[in-house]
């Protein structure tokens, strides 16, 4: 598999095929074509099928895509074959949706432990994991190497965690802090800014009415 | 102010700024050259100078930019300076914390209703909001214009909803339901779909480890 020149844009896409393809085996739809892709993921079939050469085009296009095998090779490309473990930093509501959202679970996204400055917090559970002091949060990642610390605490304190587990052997951080976090290069980081969508969202409704 | 060629990533960067200026503004920054603003921001100074000519310039590149007055003209451009009503669909942990969140009240997105499906929660109130049944959702945005509906509930539901508010006087949709919604082209949506977050996360961990 070519995967050094894939660009942003593919990879945009690969959880939204992963996404629609899912919705077409639950309705027991066991192939489709580019064509027929297109038609419900407002993508054009050619744009469907430049991003799957990327791959190594996943089998004949006259024929069709078998959705199953479709399903299960970009799972792979996403890295969904495997487990991967989390932790989570921060029990406010937003941390708790994350955690309760058993969807992840079933991909194979498996919350370990979770983390509160709050005293009245600490020792209880959230979803059946632990929830412990933030102060323990390094020491914790040092002895339990966990794949993807989740942050979801205001900003001011967020520069702070991401630097404390810098050094710590973790893979990624999923990052919904209002700011971009300092991190090495070899730690992952995907940042939601839920703030940043919500402009994007004003900015589409002025412009809808600037050409009116 | 030549806005109909702006391309989505030039878009997509605009909160971006907006949020790296609040900052500079709160540390009591007054100017700031291209340079800076680069440096702090990890873009290059040229793309920045491309951006602000989208939008005539915001003033002389050799002194620099005034942050107070950048902020103000991009926060003009992403619709800030006019206030957004918002009523929230689902009174989940996720939709609790987008209410919560009292950033988006200075912003001046403003939430005036919840509905929500169970029965216990109808009547009560979210962070001083009153909880109305979702099935009397289609009639109170009849009477009571909104600018913005966010839905926060479980894709099965998410769909028909939208097709129930697709014919009300809305402006737009903040869509977190895992699902694509059909709106009509004048209802403009945002979607936020943190399952294809995580993927793409967990795609940047594989390739990352493909690489070593």
């Amino acid at each position: 598999m070519e995967e050094r020149e894939i660009s942003r844009a593919v990879v945009e896409r690969l959880p939204v095929y992963y996404r629609y393809l899912r919705d077409l085996i639950d309705e027991g739809v066991e192939r489709i074509s580019s064509q027929e892709l297109s038609r419900i993921m407002h993508v054009t079939a050619s744009q469907i099928r430049q991003d799957f050469n990327h791959f190594g085009g996943f089998g004949q296009q006259g024929y069709g895509y078998n959705t199953q095998y479709l399903y299960d090779e970009i799972g792979k490309i996403l890295g969904l074959d495997e487990e991967h473990t989390m932790v989570l930093v921060g029990v406010g509501n937003l941390g708790s949706a994350l955690v309760g959202y058993m969807n992840y679970r079933k991909r194979g996204f498996i919350f370990k432990a979770a983390f509160d400055i709050d005293p009245e917090l600490i020792g209880q559970e959230l979803s059946g994991i632990r929830i412990h002091p933030v102060s323990e949060l390094k020491e914790y990642l040092m002895k339990n190497p966990v794949d993807i610390v989740v942050i979801a605490i205001p900003k001011q304190h967020a520069v702070r965690v991401a630097e404390e587990i810098s050094s710590c052997p973790i893979k990624a951080v999923w990052n919904f802090a209002h700011t971009d976090l300092p991190m090495p290069e070899q730690i992952q980081v995907e940042n939601v800014h839920l703030s940043d969508s919500l402009m994007k969202l004003s900015y589409s409704i002025r412009r809808n009415e600037t050409r009116k």
